[in-house]
Protein backbone atom coordinates (compact mmCIF):
# COMPACT_ATOMS: atom_id res chain seq x y z
CA UNK A 1 0.00 0.00 0.00
CA UNK A 2 1.28 3.45 -0.67
CA UNK A 3 0.77 6.96 0.39
CA UNK A 4 0.18 10.23 -1.43
CA UNK A 5 3.85 10.72 -1.70
CA UNK A 6 4.30 6.87 -3.37
CA UNK A 7 5.97 5.76 -0.23
CA UNK A 8 4.94 2.18 1.19
CA UNK A 9 3.58 2.39 4.35
CA UNK A 10 5.62 1.07 7.59
CA UNK A 11 3.38 -1.24 8.51
CA UNK A 12 3.97 -2.82 4.91
CA UNK A 13 7.54 -3.28 5.70
CA UNK A 14 8.37 -4.45 9.15
CA UNK A 15 11.65 -4.70 9.60
CA UNK A 16 12.04 -7.79 10.96
CA UNK A 17 10.57 -9.33 8.01
CA UNK A 18 12.84 -7.77 5.48
CA UNK A 19 15.57 -8.71 7.96
CA UNK A 20 14.63 -12.54 7.56
CA UNK A 21 14.47 -12.19 4.09
CA UNK A 22 18.37 -11.18 3.72
CA UNK A 23 18.96 -14.41 5.84
CA UNK A 24 17.12 -16.55 3.49
CA UNK A 25 18.58 -14.87 0.54
CA UNK A 26 22.40 -14.27 1.98
CA UNK A 27 22.88 -15.78 5.27
CA UNK A 28 24.05 -19.77 4.17
CA UNK A 29 23.13 -22.35 2.21
CA UNK A 30 19.39 -22.28 2.52
CA UNK A 31 19.68 -23.22 6.05
CA UNK A 32 16.43 -19.97 7.14
CA UNK A 33 14.55 -21.36 4.32
CA UNK A 34 10.81 -22.65 5.17
CA UNK A 35 11.60 -20.72 9.14
CA UNK A 36 9.56 -18.40 10.94
CA UNK A 37 10.80 -15.25 10.71
CA UNK A 38 11.90 -14.75 14.47
CA UNK A 39 13.97 -17.98 13.93
CA UNK A 40 15.31 -16.91 10.25
CA UNK A 41 16.88 -13.81 12.20
CA UNK A 42 18.22 -16.25 15.56
CA UNK A 43 22.57 -15.58 14.40
CA UNK A 44 21.74 -11.86 16.13
CA UNK A 45 20.43 -13.02 19.34
CA UNK A 46 22.46 -13.81 21.87
CA UNK A 47 25.28 -11.80 22.74
CA UNK A 48 28.05 -14.62 23.10
CA UNK A 49 31.89 -13.75 22.10
CA UNK A 50 32.45 -14.86 18.54
CA UNK A 51 36.10 -14.96 18.45
CA UNK A 52 37.42 -18.28 17.37
CA UNK A 53 40.06 -19.22 19.98
CA UNK A 54 41.07 -16.94 23.00
CA UNK A 55 40.16 -13.50 23.98
CA UNK A 56 42.50 -12.15 21.57
CA UNK A 57 41.54 -14.14 18.30
CA UNK A 58 40.23 -12.75 15.31
CA UNK A 59 36.72 -12.45 15.15
CA UNK A 60 34.54 -15.09 13.06
CA UNK A 61 34.10 -14.00 9.79
CA UNK A 62 30.40 -14.39 9.79
CA UNK A 63 30.72 -12.11 12.49
CA UNK A 64 30.84 -9.16 9.76
CA UNK A 65 28.33 -11.05 7.60
CA UNK A 66 25.93 -10.88 10.64
CA UNK A 67 26.85 -7.03 10.82
CA UNK A 68 26.18 -6.57 6.90
CA UNK A 69 22.69 -8.12 6.48
CA UNK A 70 21.47 -6.78 9.84
CA UNK A 71 22.21 -3.11 7.70
CA UNK A 72 20.88 -4.54 4.66
CA UNK A 73 17.67 -4.72 6.20
CA UNK A 74 18.19 -1.06 7.59
CA UNK A 75 19.14 0.15 4.39
CA UNK A 76 16.10 -2.15 2.29
CA UNK A 77 13.54 -0.50 4.89
CA UNK A 78 14.52 3.06 4.68
CA UNK A 79 14.21 2.23 0.98
CA UNK A 80 10.92 1.35 0.75
CA UNK A 81 9.74 3.73 3.22
CA UNK A 82 11.02 6.86 1.35
CA UNK A 83 11.81 5.86 -2.26
CA UNK A 84 15.17 6.80 -2.04
CA UNK A 85 18.04 4.00 -3.05
CA UNK A 86 20.09 3.58 -0.09
CA UNK A 87 23.26 1.96 0.14
CA UNK A 88 24.67 0.15 3.45
CA UNK A 89 28.67 0.56 3.92
CA UNK A 90 30.84 -1.29 6.54
CA UNK A 91 34.28 -0.08 7.49
CA UNK A 92 36.41 -1.76 9.86
CA UNK A 93 39.51 -0.13 11.21
CA UNK A 94 40.81 -3.27 13.37
CA UNK A 95 39.65 -6.78 13.53
CA UNK A 96 37.05 -5.82 16.54
CA UNK A 97 35.75 -2.17 16.23
CA UNK A 98 34.65 0.18 12.96
CA UNK A 99 32.10 1.58 11.54
CA UNK A 100 28.56 1.16 9.45
CA UNK A 101 26.99 3.64 7.66
CA UNK A 102 23.72 3.55 5.46
CA UNK A 103 24.18 6.10 2.50
CA UNK A 104 21.39 7.62 0.61
CA UNK A 105 22.95 10.13 -2.27
CA UNK A 106 25.15 12.88 -0.37
CA UNK A 107 23.03 12.25 2.94
CA UNK A 108 24.26 9.53 5.71
CA UNK A 109 21.26 8.67 7.09
CA UNK A 110 22.35 5.70 9.38
CA UNK A 111 25.82 5.86 11.32
CA UNK A 112 27.01 3.79 14.19
CA UNK A 113 30.40 2.94 15.35
CA UNK A 114 31.11 -0.59 16.41
CA UNK A 115 32.94 -1.44 18.84
CA UNK A 116 33.58 -4.97 19.91
CA UNK A 117 31.94 -6.62 16.84
CA UNK A 118 32.27 -10.04 17.62
CA UNK A 119 29.75 -9.22 20.60
CA UNK A 120 27.07 -7.72 17.65
CA UNK A 121 23.79 -9.58 18.69
CA UNK A 122 20.71 -8.54 20.17
CA UNK A 123 19.69 -10.00 24.13
CA UNK A 124 16.36 -11.35 22.55
CA UNK A 125 13.69 -10.57 19.49
CA UNK A 126 12.13 -7.52 20.58
CA UNK A 127 15.69 -5.82 21.74
CA UNK A 128 16.59 -6.49 17.68
CA UNK A 129 13.25 -5.16 16.61
CA UNK A 130 13.38 -2.27 18.82
CA UNK A 131 17.20 -1.42 17.63
CA UNK A 132 16.11 -2.43 14.30
CA UNK A 133 12.84 0.10 14.11
CA UNK A 134 14.79 2.39 15.70
CA UNK A 135 17.31 2.90 12.77
CA UNK A 136 14.68 2.78 10.19
CA UNK A 137 12.73 5.29 11.79
CA UNK A 138 15.63 7.64 12.30
CA UNK A 139 16.48 7.19 8.60
CA UNK A 140 13.20 7.87 7.68
CA UNK A 141 13.37 11.20 9.25
CA UNK A 142 16.84 12.59 8.20
CA UNK A 143 15.69 11.51 4.72
CA UNK A 144 12.75 13.93 5.01
CA UNK A 145 14.51 16.44 6.57
CA UNK A 146 17.26 16.76 3.65
CA UNK A 147 15.43 15.10 0.89
CA UNK A 148 17.52 17.01 -1.57
CA UNK A 149 20.55 15.71 -0.35
CA UNK A 150 19.24 12.26 0.15
CA UNK A 151 18.43 12.63 -3.83
CA UNK A 152 21.59 14.43 -4.91
CA UNK A 153 22.65 12.78 -8.03
CA UNK A 154 25.84 10.55 -7.92
CA UNK B 1 49.35 28.56 8.39
CA UNK B 2 45.68 28.68 9.49
CA UNK B 3 43.15 31.21 8.22
CA UNK B 4 41.26 32.90 10.84
CA UNK B 5 38.48 30.29 10.72
CA UNK B 6 41.82 27.91 12.12
CA UNK B 7 41.48 26.06 8.85
CA UNK B 8 45.02 25.30 7.04
CA UNK B 9 45.13 26.70 3.63
CA UNK B 10 44.89 24.47 0.48
CA UNK B 11 48.20 25.34 -0.23
CA UNK B 12 49.64 24.30 2.95
CA UNK B 13 47.56 20.57 2.31
CA UNK B 14 48.25 19.75 -1.57
CA UNK B 15 46.94 16.62 -2.56
CA UNK B 16 49.74 15.28 -3.99
CA UNK B 17 52.26 15.71 -0.74
CA UNK B 18 49.55 13.97 1.20
CA UNK B 19 48.74 10.98 -1.46
CA UNK B 20 52.96 10.80 -1.25
CA UNK B 21 52.58 10.47 2.50
CA UNK B 22 50.08 7.65 2.00
CA UNK B 23 52.08 5.76 -0.20
CA UNK B 24 54.73 5.84 2.09
CA UNK B 25 53.00 5.19 5.50
CA UNK B 26 51.08 2.49 3.80
CA UNK B 27 52.09 1.47 0.39
CA UNK B 28 54.10 -1.18 1.33
CA UNK B 29 57.74 -2.97 2.85
CA UNK B 30 58.88 0.86 2.82
CA UNK B 31 59.33 0.85 -0.74
CA UNK B 32 58.87 4.14 -1.38
CA UNK B 33 60.62 5.90 1.46
CA UNK B 34 63.17 8.61 0.14
CA UNK B 35 61.18 8.78 -3.44
CA UNK B 36 60.13 12.28 -4.23
CA UNK B 37 56.06 12.63 -3.92
CA UNK B 38 55.74 12.39 -7.92
CA UNK B 39 57.60 8.58 -7.72
CA UNK B 40 55.86 7.66 -4.59
CA UNK B 41 52.94 7.53 -6.18
CA UNK B 42 53.73 6.03 -9.53
CA UNK B 43 51.47 2.97 -8.34
CA UNK B 44 48.41 5.14 -9.66
CA UNK B 45 50.13 6.19 -13.19
CA UNK B 46 49.26 4.36 -15.84
CA UNK B 47 45.91 2.57 -16.56
CA UNK B 48 46.90 -1.26 -17.22
CA UNK B 49 44.69 -3.55 -16.23
CA UNK B 50 45.44 -5.08 -12.91
CA UNK B 51 44.07 -8.64 -13.28
CA UNK B 52 45.71 -11.54 -12.52
CA UNK B 53 45.34 -14.33 -15.85
CA UNK B 54 43.09 -13.40 -18.46
CA UNK B 55 39.70 -10.94 -19.15
CA UNK B 56 37.64 -12.53 -16.48
CA UNK B 57 39.89 -13.20 -13.93
CA UNK B 58 39.70 -11.04 -10.22
CA UNK B 59 41.76 -7.46 -10.20
CA UNK B 60 44.98 -7.80 -8.24
CA UNK B 61 43.70 -7.27 -4.06
CA UNK B 62 46.27 -4.24 -4.33
CA UNK B 63 43.88 -2.96 -6.97
CA UNK B 64 41.45 -1.99 -3.86
CA UNK B 65 44.47 -0.58 -1.86
CA UNK B 66 45.32 2.15 -4.65
CA UNK B 67 41.98 3.51 -4.62
CA UNK B 68 42.04 3.32 -0.94
CA UNK B 69 45.04 5.36 -0.97
CA UNK B 70 43.70 7.98 -3.31
CA UNK B 71 41.00 8.45 -1.27
CA UNK B 72 42.51 8.70 2.28
CA UNK B 73 44.19 11.08 0.55
CA UNK B 74 41.46 13.00 -0.37
CA UNK B 75 39.54 12.37 3.06
CA UNK B 76 43.07 13.73 4.84
CA UNK B 77 42.93 17.04 2.77
CA UNK B 78 39.58 17.82 3.53
CA UNK B 79 39.91 17.42 7.27
CA UNK B 80 43.21 20.11 7.09
CA UNK B 81 41.47 22.54 4.97
CA UNK B 82 37.47 22.31 6.95
CA UNK B 83 38.74 20.68 10.37
CA UNK B 84 36.13 18.43 10.06
CA UNK B 85 36.83 14.85 10.47
CA UNK B 86 36.01 12.32 7.26
CA UNK B 87 36.35 9.29 6.37
CA UNK B 88 36.73 6.69 3.27
CA UNK B 89 34.50 3.90 3.17
CA UNK B 90 35.14 1.73 -0.25
CA UNK B 91 32.01 -1.04 -1.20
CA UNK B 92 32.79 -3.45 -4.15
CA UNK B 93 29.23 -5.10 -5.69
CA UNK B 94 31.76 -7.56 -7.27
CA UNK B 95 35.41 -7.36 -8.06
CA UNK B 96 35.32 -4.68 -10.31
CA UNK B 97 32.65 -2.99 -9.38
CA UNK B 98 31.60 -0.77 -6.49
CA UNK B 99 31.55 2.13 -4.67
CA UNK B 100 33.70 4.82 -2.64
CA UNK B 101 32.49 7.74 -0.61
CA UNK B 102 34.23 9.87 1.84
CA UNK B 103 32.04 10.73 4.92
CA UNK B 104 32.23 13.54 7.36
CA UNK B 105 29.43 13.20 10.11
CA UNK B 106 26.02 12.95 8.34
CA UNK B 107 27.31 14.26 5.03
CA UNK B 108 28.67 11.89 1.92
CA UNK B 109 31.54 14.71 0.82
CA UNK B 110 32.43 12.81 -1.88
CA UNK B 111 30.81 9.63 -3.85
CA UNK B 112 32.70 7.84 -6.40
CA UNK B 113 31.14 4.71 -8.66
CA UNK B 114 33.81 2.76 -9.38
CA UNK B 115 33.62 0.68 -13.01
CA UNK B 116 36.93 -1.00 -14.02
CA UNK B 117 38.28 -1.14 -10.64
CA UNK B 118 41.09 -2.84 -12.33
CA UNK B 119 41.72 -0.37 -14.60
CA UNK B 120 41.88 2.58 -11.35
CA UNK B 121 44.61 4.92 -12.59
CA UNK B 122 45.58 8.07 -14.20
CA UNK B 123 47.30 8.89 -17.49
CA UNK B 124 50.18 10.96 -16.00
CA UNK B 125 50.61 12.87 -12.94
CA UNK B 126 49.00 16.06 -14.11
CA UNK B 127 45.77 14.07 -14.46
CA UNK B 128 45.76 12.37 -11.26
CA UNK B 129 47.07 15.91 -9.12
CA UNK B 130 43.46 17.33 -11.16
CA UNK B 131 41.43 14.42 -10.17
CA UNK B 132 42.88 14.78 -6.49
CA UNK B 133 42.34 18.64 -5.87
CA UNK B 134 38.90 18.03 -7.54
CA UNK B 135 37.39 15.46 -5.21
CA UNK B 136 39.20 17.64 -2.72
CA UNK B 137 37.60 21.09 -3.55
CA UNK B 138 33.91 19.93 -4.10
CA UNK B 139 34.03 17.83 -0.75
CA UNK B 140 35.33 21.14 1.25
CA UNK B 141 32.33 23.29 -1.05
CA UNK B 142 29.84 20.67 0.23
CA UNK B 143 31.25 20.82 4.07
CA UNK B 144 31.07 24.70 3.90
CA UNK B 145 27.53 24.44 2.81
CA UNK B 146 26.11 22.13 5.04
CA UNK B 147 28.75 22.96 7.99
CA UNK B 148 25.87 21.40 10.59
CA UNK B 149 25.62 18.00 8.64
CA UNK B 150 29.06 17.67 8.27
CA UNK B 151 29.58 18.52 12.06
CA UNK B 152 26.78 15.89 13.42
CA UNK B 153 27.61 13.69 16.21
CA UNK B 154 27.38 10.42 15.91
Amino acid sequence: MEDAQGHAAAAEFPFLRELARQFRDHGGPAAWDGLPDAEAVAPLLGRRDRRRGGRDAEPDPEVYWRIELFYRAVAVAIEARTGVACTPMLRMHHEAAGRVVVVAGRLVVVSKNLRDAHRFGFDDLSELVDAGERAVASGVALVERFPELARYPG
